[in-house]
C-alpha cells in the first residue's frame, strides 16, 4: 500500500536547526577588510552583513529582493478580564486596517521596502477569507483559568505557522519580519517569558497598550495565576503553548522555527514575537542563530527574553506597538549591512591607499 | 551711489536662530492621539515626526522629497605628524571614490533614498572642478603648532558652508545630512570639543580610523598642544575655528548654522560634524533645535559633544567612519516618524474602537 505524498504529515518544526555557514561568514569578514573604509568602522553594520552572508552561504551576500512581514493576529480570553486598555473587538478592526494599508506596519513597511501579510490565527470574529485560511479557532482560552488550546489545536497552530513560513519562502522571501497584533496578547507573552526565565510577575509585567494602575494590578494577578498553571509544563514547548500561550503565539513559534529550517533570516519584533521565539528556540535548538532582534521595546519582559536568547537589539526607541513595527525600524540597518558589503569599492578597485601594506 | 545687490555681503550665519514652530508641534502631537495605535506606542518615532512638523510649520508634516548628503572634505597639517592610520593622500582618493559612488556613504544614501554631494574645502591636492568650487586652500595648518587658517580664510570657509546650505535648500532639499571626510580630521574635532566642554585630552581622544597605541600617544600630545593654543579664544567661535579648527570644519559650522536659518532640519553624523555643530551653536544660539543626532559613534569626544548639545542619538552601532554614514543609518527613522504621522489611518477613518471615549 502506498501513501499519497500529500498525506505524509510535515515534520514538526520543533527539532534542532543546523547553523548558518561559518565559511561564508569568514569570507565576508575577510572582504570587509578590503573595502574602502577603516577596518571595523561600520561597527554593527559589518556583523549584520557577515551574518546574512552566513545565512545565504555566499560572500558577498545578495541584496534582499523580497522582504516580507507576516503579522499574526489573535484574540485572547484573558482580555475579557480587564488586562488591556482596548476592547477585544479592536483585534478584528485592526486586521481590516492592516489589510486596507492604514496601520503603522503598512507605513513602516513601505519606507523600508517590505510587503505586509496579516493572518488571522485566532481572531474572535469572522474576518476576510483572504486572511483566515490558517484560522485555528475564535480566540484562545483565558489562560489564568483554563488552557489556551487543546492538544490538537496547538499542533495545528504550530503547523500553520510553519506552513506560512514555507509559503513565504517558496514565494521568494529572502528576509522575513515577524509581527503580532491582538488585544490582550502581551499577557500570555509575559507569562511565557516569565516562566521560561524564572522571573516573578511584578518584574516582568508592562503596560501593554497603555493600561492604568488598576489594570496593571489585574494583569499582574492574571499573569501570576497563569504562571502557576504553566510552570509544571515549562520544559515542553508544545505543552507550554497549549496551557499558557495561544494559537497566534503557537503559530508564531512554528513560523520562526520553520524559517530557520528554511535557512531564511528573520528580524524579530517586540514582546510577543520574542516570547514565541523563546519557546521556539527551546523546541528547535539553534533556530536563534537565524534571527536578529530588531529593537528593544518598552516592555520589561522583552529585555528578559532578549537576554535569555543572547540577542542584542539593533535599535532602542521606546516603541511598544507590535505589528512588526520595531523590526521594520531596524530593517534598513540589515539592508545597509548587506549592501555595503556587496556594493562598496575595494581599496584596489578605487585606487585608495591603505595604512596596512598587507591589505590590497 | 548705489551698491549692486550682489556686492552686499551675506550676513554671517553665526547669529541667533528662531525656533521651530511650537504650534505645529502641538498640533502634530494632538494628531498622534487620533492615529490607529496606542498613545505613545511609536516612542521616539512620534517625537521625530512632531519635530519635523515644527520645522516645516505644518501638521501633519510632508514626506521628504529631496534628502541631500553633503560631505565636507579637507586635509589637516597635523596628519603629517602621525595622528592617523592612513596617509594624507587618501583624502583626495576618497573624494574621487565618493564621486564615483564607491564609498560607504554612497551605498547607505541609496538605501535611505538620499543623494550625495562631496565638496573639497581644503583637500591637499587638485580635485575635480565639479567638487572644488568652494575650495578655501590646500590643507589647513598643523594646529599643534600654528593656526589652522588666517582671518580671511576662516570667514571665507564659514561663508562657503553657508552658501552650500543656501544652494541645497534653494534646489529643494527638505532634509540635510552633514558628513565629513579627511585624514586627520578627528584631531581638530577632538580639540574643539575638549576645549568647549573643558575636558582633559586623555578623556576625549579616540582611535579615529584605527591608530595603534603609539599613534594614540602622538595624537594625544598634538591635541594637548592645540588645546593650549585654543583655550584663550574658546569664547569666540570664529577665532576658535581659525586657531584650532580647519577650513572643512569651519565650512561645516557655517553649513549647519545656515541650514537652521533656512528652517531646514539636519541629521548630524559623528565626531567631526558634531564638533562643528558645537561651535556653530555657540555662534548661532538656537540652531541645535533644527538638528537631530543620527548616531553615537565609538569616539569618546562625540558623546561629550552630544551631552553638551543635549542631543540624544537615534542609533548606537559602534560606527566610526564619518562621511555621513551614521546619520544615514538613522535617516529611515526620521522618515518613519514623518510618514506614520501623515499616512496612518485615524481611529475614525478606520472604524477602530478606542479605549478612550474622548478620542475620535
Amino acid at each position: 500500500m502506498t501513501t499519497p505524498v500529500d498525506e505524509i504529515p510535515a515534520p514538526s518544526p520543533f527539532r534542532p536547526v543546523p547553523s548558518p555557514s561559518d565559511s561564508a561568514r569568514y569570507e565576508a569578514a575577510e572582504r570587509q577588510g578590503r573595502l574602502t573604509k577603516p577596518a571595523g568602522s561600520l561597527g554593527r553594520l559589518e556583523t549584520l552583513g557577515e551574518w546574512i552572508a552566513a545565512c545565504q552561504d555566499v560572500s558577498p551576500p545578495k541584496s534582499f529582493e523580497r522582504v516580507r512581514v507576516v503579522v499574526f493576529a489573535g484574540d485572547h480570553g484573558v482580555a475579557a478580564h480587564g488586562v488591556s486598555a482596548y476592547p477585544p473587538e479592536v483585534t478584528a478592526q485592526m486586521v481590516e486596517n492592516i489589510r486596507a494599508g492604514g496601520a503603522a506596519v503598512n507605513v513602516l513597511a513601505t519606507i523600508a521596502g517590505a510587503t505586509v501579510r496579516v493572518v488571522d490565527i485566532a481572531v474572535d470574529a469572522d474576518t476576510d477569507p483572504s486572511v483566515s485560511a490558517f484560522k485555528i479557532r475564535r480566540s484562545s482560552g483565558s489562560i489564568d483559568r483554563e488552557d489556551a488550546l487543546s492538544e490538537d489545536e496547538v499542533r495545528a497552530a504550530v503547523a500553520a505557522g510553519a506552513a506560512i513560513a514555507d509559503e513565504e519562502v517558496d514565494a521568494g522571501a529572502d528576509l522575513l519580519v515577524a509581527g503580532d497584533m491582538g488585544i490582550g496578547n502581551t499577557t500570555p507573552a509575559t507569562v511565557l517569558i516569565a516562566t521560561l526565565t524564572d522571573t516573578e510577575p511584578v518584574a516582568a509585567v508592562g503596560r501593554g497598550t497603555g493600561i492604568d494602575d488598576a489594570g496593571w494590578i489585574r494583569k499582574t494577578a492574571a499573569i501570576r495565576d497563569a504562571m502557576r498553571r504553566a510552570r509544571p509544563v515549562a520544559k515542553n514547548p508544545t505543552d507550554l503553548l497549549r496551557v499558557a500561550g495561544g494559537a497566534d503565539i503557537a503559530a508564531l513559534a512554528g513560523f520562526l522555527a520553520q524559517a530557520a529550517h528554511r535557512r531564511t533570516p528573520v528580524i524579530l519584533d517586540g514582546l510577543v514575537v520574542t516570547a514565541a521565539a523563546l519557546v521556539a528556540e527551546d523546541g528547535a535548538a539553534g533556530a536563534s542563530a537565524w534571527w536578529v532582534a530588531g529593537h528593544r521595546s518598552a516592555e520589561p519582559a522583552h529585555s528578559l527574553a532578549l537576554r535569555h536568547l543572547r540577542l542584542e537589539p539593533l535599535v532602542e526607541l521606546s516603541m511598544r506597538l507590535g505589528e512588526g513595527s520595531g523590526a521594520l525600524a531596524a530593517l534598513p540597518l540589515v539592508r545597509a549591512g548587506v549592501d555595503t558589503l556587496n556594493s562598496m569599492a575595494t581599496f584596489a578597485d578605487a585606487g585608495v591607499s591603505t595604512g596596512d601594506p598587507e591589505v590590497r
